[in-house]
């Protein structure tokens, strides 16, 4: 059950499923990881859709430190380095399908929630050097209570990659 | 085959596709457009998934005049505001997809081409005060040798909201 539980709800950066506090109580030494007041104004690192039960359209974003480690090709990313994941319902678009005369085109509607990445090598080293958090909203608190099963399970599989399954769109 | 030509080749930000230079070509007097060094740093605006024929994943950025312009709800964009379409062959992502343990993922490939809007009431008069522009990578010069047919006679379906299919994810 434990395998099960890691495996659906371990892919927090990609996966973004919601699950019950009853199941997670946050450790109470578990870093505070708060979601910074301009991450939309962050650099966009890739785009992608996530069918099945998510049916998101997302985008990633990066602050400076995190895009410019992308850009560089960086094996580790430095501390401060942090990544979004920001999603909408993936909706289809009328008026566009209407330009274009057939039925094409899906767009961002509704928000669905926020998902974070944050490097801090000493911080989190339970976990990869990264912390992990979703938020609801951008005014929600963190609802990751414990990020090894709900999120470093399953970013281990890209550990060769600093554990970031998004790879940086040129 | 006019209006079917404009049908086509119209919906220039939302489409993408290409054409052929024999078709169009440039009026001596048609402003040049170039891309901006920095686009890929600008702030996003959306996402959108175009199948059929383009099958691409696509990010809308803006600089910052234009970004102001959406998130204040804007009726008319101001001069110098430019928005940007990156876009990328959708592509599935094996990798995701073994994670989720299901088929579901799908993020962005090989790059696919570049357009680009840039106000200008007076410069751009003829369509609507919005420049266009499609670049087939970052050091390419503007393809596009009709802006009338190939990407404003689409665009005025949206008049009401200057001209702008994109509307702004937040």
């Amino acid at each position: 059950m434990k395998r099960v539980t890691a495996a659906v709800f371990g892919l927090m950066l990609i996966g973004g499923v919601s699950f019950s506090p009853a199941v997670y109580a946050r450790s109470a030494d578990a870093p505070a990881i708060n979601l910074p007041s301009d991450y939309r104004d962050w650099k966009l690192i890739s785009v992608a859709h996530e069918a099945g039960a998510l049916n998101d359209i997302r985008a990633i974003l990066g602050n400076d430190a995190a895009v410019a480690a992308y850009r560089s090709g960086a094996q580790t990313f430095p501390d401060g380095a942090m990544i979004v994941r920001v999603a909408w319902a993936y909706t289809p678009s009328e008026e566009n399908n209407r330009s274009f005369g057939r039925e094409q085109s899906f767009v961002a509607g509704a928000p669905t929630n926020i998902q974070l990445m944050i490097k801090d090598a000493e911080k989190f080293k339970a976990t990869g050097g990264w912390g992990y958090a979703q938020f609801a909203d951008a005014n929600a608190s963190n609802s990751v209570k414990d990020s090894v099963n709900q999120c470093f399970h399953c970013h281990q599989a890209v550990q060769s990659r600093d554990y970031l399954f998004t790879r940086y769109a040129r």
